[in-house]
This record gives structure tokens, sequence and C-alpha cells, in this order.
């Protein structure tokens, strides 16, 4: 046997897991981790060359510790799209939303602490839950992926969680929260104790209903965090920010490594901001995409998962991942998220879904003998 | 009084923190973070804008996770510049060498458990440390800053760590450890329990010694980190690595968030990887600017503490903190990092030397009445 990681003192919960991660496989269409298939246009491209070769000729001095440009033009676009004024004070970011994430656990959860999500969701919030020491409970469900708001309720005012997650539109199941339920669950949360509400909107720019921004408004023990990875079609780029009172962003600078994010990070999120016009257009096409794959998805005799999101849960299956592999050597990479009898699968682009498409109507008929 | 983080549930040992990070003041002349003076050439620069156009043409997608092109380039260089032969296995990359010491005590520190650093030393160990609730224990140094191998051994016995740090050329002081010393603190942390020591060698480049990496050979438990923010004078960049038995390498993959090292990153990286002849000559000018502060300062009258590193520690001072500001006062800002009576200057361009020199000059003809 030669030496492995069991042979190095890590810390006993990390003893036999494995990396988080979507397989990385070289397949024709990928529709697995919910990326926009849209390239960004090439005057962006040029625009973002631009500005890091200027941020480049700086290169050798540290990056701006707090982004001020760049949380500010965040803020600006917040309150574009939401309606709601957000500024400067009020917007963070980070290496993607995981770093936002993984900051807010740091401050607000921790040793000692606990944090909750109704799962199945975004599992991520509950490894870096396990990765910062904090206590994870697994709230409920429905069976139709709803969160049963007297369940949940029961289920906080039970564990008294410091931090709860409400993933609104969810992943995987693509299910909106309804504003009146996340309401609901702050006022629990608080009844329990002081405890911070984040609500995770990663994908709300595809959502048939509004961002919870407004929320905001007088609560200061909520957050909304959000990605530039789905809307803006920059996963590469991991940028991931937060909209929260003023007293949050000044609370994660007591945990953010220091200059966490680059200057071409910066550089590049700033091209990116200046061509949000275009790139919401993208989003417009991708959601009737998504809705064109819901009809579809029925009309060959599939449940599907209502989605808010830019990617639709279908099924059921007696064997998910069976299923998964069936796609796969059809040339269709999409994703088992382990949530039994349920697959998820990427609104690509028109081509990408006719090939996912073609490739189960094809698993469907094979299954009938 | 308005809202504050202390009216928000944030963790008890937070309260009443400020965030990390020097000053960042606008002023003619900036010693004080160790950054690099030369901005990149600009063919470098060129080069860059080259690769990140081309990275953001795929944008829209996932970086590597495993960013296997950037590890590959990184141990080649450390390869070519240590003679201590080392692969893609024994190489991670993370935003900055902050993330990867914070990787590393996700997974080898953590709550229940505790590090060391023999102080006054790099004060992100010690914060970081606080941030992944791991026990921080303040080991000594002799009053010449070197470390007193007798006493770190007691120290290492009695608390037994389980992750012991060697930072050298140690920042603020620039002092070097020796080889010895390193393996003696190895043994001795080994003696004590299994546990991981990091030799944290962001200066080595402008050492008078060698690279510790040749120790890696043979003793798992051994790393060595290192940052492309000095040497290779590109802070904005946020680039830190580390070089270690690849069963480390695995195992901080268990804790490191997925995808952390974005597509720009892992290009401006790259870009910077093809011009290190370039760039390692600006380190042996640098050098012997050093060596030119640490005579001069002698010369003026000053105590300097020996330095391996691109700064240089002087003193005594009855009052750092004013001497600090009576050098900002003559338009250059150096560092007071809390040590008693000593501040630390980086060393600049000729010409920002010599405006330190004259400030300091200025300063200590003022004391003399």
């Amino acid at each position: 046997m030669s030496f492995g990681i069991d042979d190095l003192p890590v810390r006993d919960e990390l003893r036999g897991k494995s990396p988080y991660g979507a397989p990385q496989l070289d397949v024709p269409v990928r529709l697995n981790t919910n990326e926009n298939p849209y390239p960004l246009p090439e005057p962006l491209v040029e625009r973002i060359a631009e500005r890091v070769r200027e941020a480049a000729r700086n290169l050798n001095r540290y990056p701006d510790r707090d982004a001020v440009e760049l949380r500010t033009r965040l803020a600006q676009y917040l309150t574009d799209t939401s309606g709601h004024a957000v500024g400067l004070a009020n917007v963070w970011a980070a290496n993607g939303s995981n770093e936002v994430i993984q900051q807010l656990l740091q401050t607000f959860g921790g040793p000692g602490r606990t944090a909750i999500g109704f799962e199945p969701s975004y599992s991520m919030h509950g490894l870096i839950a396990r990765g910062t020491g904090t206590g994870w409970i697994s709230g409920p469900r429905r069976e139709d992926f709803t969160i049963d708001l007297a369940a949940a309720e029961r289920a906080i005012a039970e564990h008294r969680p410091d931090v709860v997650f409400i993933t609104t539109p969810n992943n995987p199941t693509g299910t909106a929260v309804p504003a009146e339920t996340v309401l609901a669950l702050y006022e629990a949360a608080q009844r329990a104790k002081p405890s911070m509400v984040v609500v995770d909107e990663a994908y709300i720019e595809f959502s048939h209903g509004e961002s919870l921004l407004p929320l905001l408004e007088g609560r200061p023990n909520l957050v909304v965090s959000r990605t530039m990875s789905k809307a803006f079609g920059a996963a590469g780029l991991r940028l991931g920010y937060l909209a929260a009172h003023p007293a949050v962003v000044d609370a994660v600078q007591l945990v953010r490594l220091p200059y966490h994010l680059s200057a071409v990070t910066q550089a590049t999120a700033l091209a990116a901001l200046e061509h949000t016009d275009t790139l919401l257009k993208y989003v417009e096409q991708l959601k009737s995409e998504r809705d064109r794959l819901v009809r579809e998805l029925l009309a060959i005799g599939y449940e599907v998962t209502a989605s808010d999101a830019n990617f639709v849960q279908f099924g059921r299956f007696e064997d998910a991942h069976t299923v998964w592999r069936q796609i796969l050597d059809r040339g269709v990479l999409v994703r088992d998220n382990g949530v039994p009898g349920w697959l998820r699968v990427t609104a690509g682009t028109p081509e990408e879904n006719d090939a996912f498409l073609d490739a189960v109507r094809d698993v469907k008929k094979e299954q009938r003998p």
C-alpha cells in the first residue's frame, strides 16, 4: 500500500471522504453543471483583455482590498434589476458564491454552531458547513420539493440553528420559494434565537418571479447571495457576491482573507458588468429553452419538477444512475445529484437541448419492450 | 447608536476585532507591504492580455478544477530553481498563499486542534488559525529574532501542536531559518504526535540561502508554501502554491472550494511563468538594493535585523509608531507590524530607497537635539 490521505494526520471527519465536484468528462454535449451555454460576445472578450491589460500594468501591487469599484457596480446592477436600492456598503464580493458562503459561516457559524438547509438543495451549503466546523442540519422538503412551512418552522424551533439557508430557485430541483415562506422562516429563525438567514439566489435571473432583495429592508439578519457564474455566463470567473445590511458586510471582513479578490478578477468582472444588457438577453433565450425542455420532457412521458432556474429536474427512474449512464452513452452529460429517482439537465443551446431530447426519447423507447 | 457588527449574531471571538490589513494610503513612496516595485515588463503584460482573451472565450464554462497546466508549470519552476524534482502530483495552488494556509488548517487543524508559530512572524498564520477554529500557540524567538531551538522544541513537546509553521525567511524580521533547525523541529513535532510542518517560503527567492524543498524527500508531513506575489512581482494576481507529498495534495482537495481558481487567474499565472527568467532578474536587483538598505541604515546609526527577504527590519525606537508617522510625514509609507521598537521597510526601486533613506536620516537628525 502506498502512502495516502489516511496516513496523514487529517481531521477525523475528512477520512474516507472524496472531493466535491461533478465528473469533468470530455463529451459533445455537457449539460451537467448549469453553465450558461453561450460564450461571452466578442466585444466583451475584447473589453476583458483591455481591462486586464490595464490591471496587469499594476499587478506588482496588491489589488484594492475592498474592491470598491466592483462592489459599487454590483450594487448598481442589483438596484437596476430589482428596483430595491442597494449601495456599496450593502454589497460584498468573493471568489464565487462558495467563498461568500464560507465567509458567512466563518462569521456566523463555526464550531459549536449549526446551520440548516432544506434538502435536497445546493450540496455545497452542507459541505462548506463541514469545512468551517459548523454543525449541519438537514431540513425537510415535501415530496414535490416545495418547502413545507409548518415542518420547516418546527425544525427551526427544535434545532435553533445559527444560520438558515433558503435556496431560491432551489438547486437541483428548480423550485422557487415564495416571499411569504422566506418571511415566515425569517421570523421563525429570529424567534428561536438571533440567527442569520441566507437566501441563495444564484439562479434568480432565470426565475418567473422577482428577487427577494426588497426583503432586506428592516431585516439586518437577512442576506441575499448571488453569482456571476450563471446569468452573466461567467462560471470561469468565480465571482460571487452578497447584499445585506452594512453591518453584515463589515462583519465578513473580520474573516475574509486580505486581498482575496485578485486584480484580474476585479477587472474581468467590471468588464462583464459593462455588458449586462447583452448578457441578460441570453438569459431570456435560456428561459424559453428551459420552458421548452419542460414541455418536451412532459410530452415524452417524463415527470418534471416546476423550474425557475436554467435547469430542469426530470424523472422518475427506478435507477437514476443507470439512466444517467444511458444518456451519457448517447453523448450527453447530465447530472446525477443523488436525489433518488431524479436527474437534472441544464438548459443549453437549442441544438444541445435537441440532442438531449433525442437522447432521452431514445432511452425511453428502449425502456418500453 | 446605529446598528453595527456587535448587534449581529457574530461568533464571540470576532467581537471587538478589526479586519487585517495595512493602511492603503495614497503616498508617493509605498514601502509597506513587501510588494515588488517593478511593474511587469510590457511583453508580459501583452502575453497576459492574450492568454486572458483566450480564457475569456470559454469563460461561460467552469475553470479546470484541478488547474493541471498551472500546477505542472509551477512544479517545473520549483524543479528548475531548487534542483529538487517535483511534479504535478506534488503541487497545489490557491488564491494567494493565505488560501493555501487556510486549506491546510481546515485539513490538519480546525476545532479541537492547535497550531504553533514562532513570533513575531507572519501574523496571518495566527489569524487564519482563528478563522478556521484552530487554537493558536505563540512560540518563542530569541531577542535577535532567530529561533531558539531548545526553547522551540520544549514548546512543541509541551503543546503537542497539530501544525507547526516555520517562516523562512521570516516576516517581518527577514530572518532565515537554517535547514538543521527545520529538520530538528520536524523531528520534535513528529515525536510529540503525528503533525504537519509548514515551511512558509514566501520570500525564499530573495534569500542568500537555498530553498528547503529538498527536505520534502522522505518527509510526507512536511509542506513548503510559496507565492507569486513577491519574486514574480504579481501581488495583484493572488497566486499561492505548495509543494508536498502527493497525499497532502489529495487531502487539501477535501476542503478546497470546487473551482476555487478562476480561469483568468490560471491564465495570468501561466503567462507570468513563461517570463520567469526576466522576473528573476528583478529579484537580483532587489537583493542588492536590500543589502544597500542594510548598509546605509547601519551607517545612519540604526539597528538592523539580518535580512534574507525583500525587506529590512530596523530600529530600535522607544516609540516605533511615532517614528512610523514621522517617516510617513516625509512621504514614505513603511510598516509598523507591532513589533515593539522596530519598523519594516520594503526594498523598492533605487529612487524609492533613496527617498526612504533621506526620510530616516532626517528623522534621525531631528531626534538628536
